[in-house]
This record gives C-alpha cells, structure tokens and sequence, in this order.
C-alpha cells in the first residue's frame, strides 16, 4: 500500500475514528485504526465493538492496500509531522513507514485482516435534523443519565420519532430530562435506546454547523448516523424503556418564575460548603415573592434571598443542589417556570411549550 | 472586626497568598490566610513555614481586628460572589460572616494568635530587577533543580550577584542551566540558594511586566522578595552550592549552527517513540553539513535529517532526547550554537554572550 496525503486532512480523520478506540481492553486489535484503500478511497475505521465509526479522507492512492495501525501511536505522530504531505507504505510484513518532509518513522502494523468491519445495515427508515440541534439536544440531556449499570437501560437515552417530532429522553431515578424538537418532515415512528457513550462521542464530532444535516438510520439492534463523510455505528440497548408519561403531571399548587442566571449562581455559591459525597439540600423557602435558600453544613451556613414572581401557595421544600444546577445550567431561557406541588413531590422546571421539561424529585430535611 | 472590599480586590489578594499555602499538612492552622486589620492597613498572609507571602489589600476597616480563615473555602466564597462590594464580620468566637448583596455565608474562623507571622529580616542588602526579567531567568533554569531530595542543594537554584550582575544557575547531575544577566547598578557580592518551591510560586506571583521593579533583600537564612504591595520570604537552603565553573571549558572539537524550531520539532516528533521511564537516546550523527537524528525503541524507528552549519570534527553522539527539549525551548533565538568535544565529553548550547549556557552529559548508546 501507498497513500499520500495533506497533513491535516488525514490528522482530522484519525480524530474522528478516535472517538470509537477504547482506552482499555484486552484485544490489541481494537485499539488500532483501519486504514482500507483496497478500493478507489482511503477509509479510516475503528471499532469498539459497541461503538463503530467510519471515515472518508482524502488522498491519493499510489498503490492499493489495508493495514491496521495502533491509534495512538499513529495519532502521536501524525500529529507532530510538519504542515506537509504525509505518504504512508507498507510492505508485505505489515511494517508501516511513516515519512513526511524529511522525517521518516518506521513502525509495526497488524493484519488488517484481523480488523473487525463495521456490520452492514439496512438503511431504510431515517430522518434528518440539524447536527447544531442533535448536538444540543445531547447536550441538555445528557447528565442525568445513570453512571454504573445499575440498570442498563438508564445508562442509555431514549429517542423517539412520532411523525414530525423528535423526543431525547433520560433518567437516573432522581431526576427525569426531556428535550422535543420539531423536524422539517414526517417519518416512521421510532422508539430506541443509544447508549450515553454513543451520544457523548457523536456529541465531540458533530460540528454543531446549523446548516449541516445529520441522518439518523434506524434498524432493529443498531442505529447509524451518517454526516459529512462520516458513519457512526452504535448498538442500542435492549429493553423496553421506563414510562415516562405518566410521571408527568400538569397539575400544581405553587409556580416560581424566577431569572435564570441569578438563581442559577446562588445555587452554585451554596455548593461551595459541600464536599464530595456530603448529601446536604439546599433548602427552597418560598415566601409571597421572596426566594430563600438555605444550605447548611459541617464547613458552615449560607443564606441568600431573591425576589421572585409566585402564583399560588407558599412552601418548603430541599432538594439536592447539584440536580438544579444541572438542569438551569443547559437552559437558554433568561426566566424559568418552576412547578411544585408540595414538599413531597417533584418539581417540573418547563417552559411553556414543553420543548424541554427536567423533572426533579424532591429530598428530606429538617424543619429547623 | 468589620471590613468592606471590593470583590475584586480581595479574589486578587487572596490568589496572591494562596500560593504559600501548602496542600497538605498536619497543622491546620497553615491551612488559613490571615486577615490582619489590627492597624491602618489590611494585610493578607500566608505561611507554610519556608516560604511566607504578605500582600496589602484595599479596603475599607469599619472595625479593626484580626481573624484566621481556612484558605480553600475563603478563596472558593470570594471567587464566586457577584462583582460587588464584599463584607467580612467577626465576633468574639471567631464566627466569620462574609456578604456580599443578598447573599450571606457563614463560617467559622481561627484565633490569629494560633498563626505564625513572617520572620523580620534587615532590609540592608538588596539589588532591583524588573519582573520580567526575574519571572524569565527563572523559566529558563528551573526544569533542571533535582527534583526529590538526593541532594537538597539540588533541589534549588544558585542565585549569585557579582557587582552588577546576575546569574542563576540550576542543576540536577545530569545537566547544568546558567542565565545572566546585567542590573542597572552594582551591588554588594550575593551567592544563596533559594528553593525551587519559592521560584516557581513567585514566578506565578511575578506580573511579567518589563516596567514594573522587584527587590530582593538578602538575609543570613532568608531572602526576601518585595513588589507592588506584595513581599514573599522564603528560607533559604544551607551548604555549599556546587563549583560549577570548573565544568564550564571553552575548548571545543566540533562547533555546530542549528535553526532552532527544525532541530527541536525533531526531536519532540523522536520521544513519539519513547514512552516513560524507557530511556532511549536520541543519536546525532553530525557529518558535513548533515545532522542525521535517529532514535530506536519497542515501539519503532525513527531517522530525520535536518541541514546544519558545521565547524570542527564530525562527531557521533547520544542524548536523553527530554534534556535537549528541555534547553532548546527555554532558548529564544532563532538559531542556536551547540558546542561538543566527543561523544563522552558535555555538550554545551550557549550564545556567544553566554548570557545562556546549558550543558547536557551524554548518554552511551549502541553504535548499530
């Protein structure tokens, strides 16, 4: 094989496959990036066997071939080679040589014919939405996924086409995000579950461009992105995924609508007296328009007030301050809506037009 | 005690002090700035008893007195206030409250006389340098002090004054790093050795500007740094310094000119190979005109060459490639000249000035 290419081109496609090498595992062979010219383009791949992606880069093929290199090395290197025109050979024990300008690096590949290809999908049902929205959408929902595999469906996010209308949700069993956005066509119902992981990467390569498409294909274990030149092969979880509806209420008895930022950074401010792993609430006294929040803790107490708009009735209620903080700190708005019920029940912070809804469950304390 | 800051202000001098506060110990009284209003002035110290920072804040003192804060949680309050006027109140327990527009922490302080004040030292002896100047020399020599503590003088730099000039030198067995430079007046001979620690935290400190005059004072066991409103006084290290000069021979057997950035970018693209604590010798092969640079390890080969200016001997020679790196990108010229004898003897890269000099030892390497 002979490949010739612009430095930063190919340095740009390695970034993108890199996303799908994992850090840790036992099997070399996927902790390589494919490099397949044995047709008329020069592919990069890799493959985590969860998480696959593919990219197209260009270059010129001098002579036909495949070869597997370890990613890092290879994106080390390439990524310290002069601003110029990286050529790339292999011969037939797979040693890989390096060479740009006069720099030349002679390093060992593996047999691509040990690479696992991407599976082929079928790619009938798909719908197309903005990469800056997909982006964003990742975004203001991503958090409140559960960490651990407590229960593998939580770790996951559900996506839900209904005709013209894209739902990302997820939970952690403490707190619920929902983001909805209308698409510019109708397409076939869907109901899936993407790994977080998934989303997080595909979250680092989208170019956040509004004007740049992003196609969703749906198939029965997979879910394929494809934008640019690139395609991004995710498993999906398997499951059938909480009912979420249904712990969404309209009704309550107290709405705060409060500015955004100022009760954003009193949140944040009353955090700093709490250490890891120390569960203290911050306590919300909600009194005719006036907001006062309490934390209290082994390093000390704060206390701050702000002025506020309430319809309905005044209450108590704790919840654990790093939860609101999440949920305000992915919201554009200047002024939020927070809906209560009672010191028991969870809080809905929504806008009017539900494009987004970030339920939070309530949490014990002392009426001191 | 009652004081009124503005946020600003006070962040600045709590960032000032915060670099004399050690990140772990026993005794938490170290932990704390020391807020002293006793007087007309409100002063901020730290001490981790080798090296003291006192800077003067303005403010306004309602009330004098004194109060010791634990410095993590002050510094993390004041960063986070909204951009306004900031309140500091005691009591006679030693509560402290800090607020600032609607909000209001509390927490609880030390008594100031737990805290150990600076050390006076005379202030007989001094020479002025700008703060630039200052902050660069110790950039530039700073990567070689010893780092552990095999030789405690290692783990320093010698700061000698010799009329009107200064020179810093470091070094740590393997490599020596010497920078003068000439003062605007002459001044009584200095020779002490300050730690590293104290270098590092004051060239954070130090603002970079060329306009701006620092004054170092000399004291049997400390030496003492004083600029804008800030002084910083660090114990010095007892023992002789190491005779350095008589390492430094002129005579040469092979002169060679290197485009700096070439020679450089070279060999930070050869440690690509080179992965930690597997101690692989760059090898320059310098013949005519041509530099060859080769480097070999488990993870593959590499060869550059680069055109340089040469007098003298062709030589062949290894280095630990991380000490040339180390020199060459604290040197500012474009081009640089290394001096070597053969390849058992040091190499030196000096300017012809020496208002630099860096000698590295060789390392033995296979000749393949």
């Amino acid at each position: 094989m002979k490949l010739s290419f612009n430095k930063s081109a190919l340095l740009n496609g390695i970034n993108i496959v890199l996303k799908a090498v994992p850090s840790k595992t036992t099997m070399s062979i996927l902790e390589c990036i494919l490099i397949d010219a044995s047709i008329d383009e020069i592919k990069l791949t890799a493959n985590d066997m969860e998480l696959g992606i593919e990219t197209v880069v260009e270059g010129s093929i001098l002579e036909r071939g495949r070869i597997a290199i370890e990613a890092k090395l290879f994106s080390e290197i390439v990524r310290k080679l002069p601003d110029s025109e990286v050529r790339i050979e292999t011969d037939a024990d797979n040693n890989v040589s390096i060479t740009c300008e006069k720099a030349d690096f002679k390093i060992a590949g593996k047999d691509a014919d040990e690479f696992s290809y991407l599976p082929m999908i079928d790619r009938d049902d798909h719908i197309s939405i903005s990469q800056f929205t997909l982006k964003e959408m990742i975004r203001q929902t991503i958090f409140s996924i559960a960490a651990g595999d407590v229960n593998k469906l939580m770790t996951g996010e559900l996506l839900e086409v209904t005709e013209n209308e894209l739902k990302i949700t997820s939970l952690d069993g403490h707190r619920i995000s929902i983001r909805k956005v209308l698409l510019k066509d109708s397409y076939a119902n869907q109901k899936v579950v993407v790994p977080g992981k998934t989303l997080t990467e595909i979250s680092k390569i989208l170019s956040g461009d509004t004007d740049k498409e992003v196609l969703l294909y749906f198939g029965p274990n997979h879910i394929l992105f494809e934008f640019d030149r690139t395609i991004v092969l995710s498993r999906l979880i398997e499951g059938e995924y909480f009912r979420v509806q249904q712990m969404l209420s309209g009704d309550y008895e107290t709405k705060m609508q409060v500015n955004k930022k100022d009760f954003l950074d009193s949140i944040e401010r009353a955090v700093l007296l709490v250490r890891e792993n120390d569960k203290k609430p911050i306590i919300l006294n909600l009194q005719d328009q006036t907001l006062e929040m309490n934390l209290t803790s082994m390093m000390g107490a704060m206390k701050e007030e702000i002025l506020v708009n309430k319809q309905g009735k005044d209450i108590m209620i704790g919840f654990n301050p790093k939860f609101l903080i999440d949920a305000l700190r992915v919201i554009d708005d200047e002024t939020v809506n927070i809906y209560m019920v009672n010191s028991k029940a969870p809080c809905f912070i929504r806008d009017d037009e539900e494009s987004y809804i970030y339920l939070v469950l309530p949490v014990n304390f002392n009426r001191a």
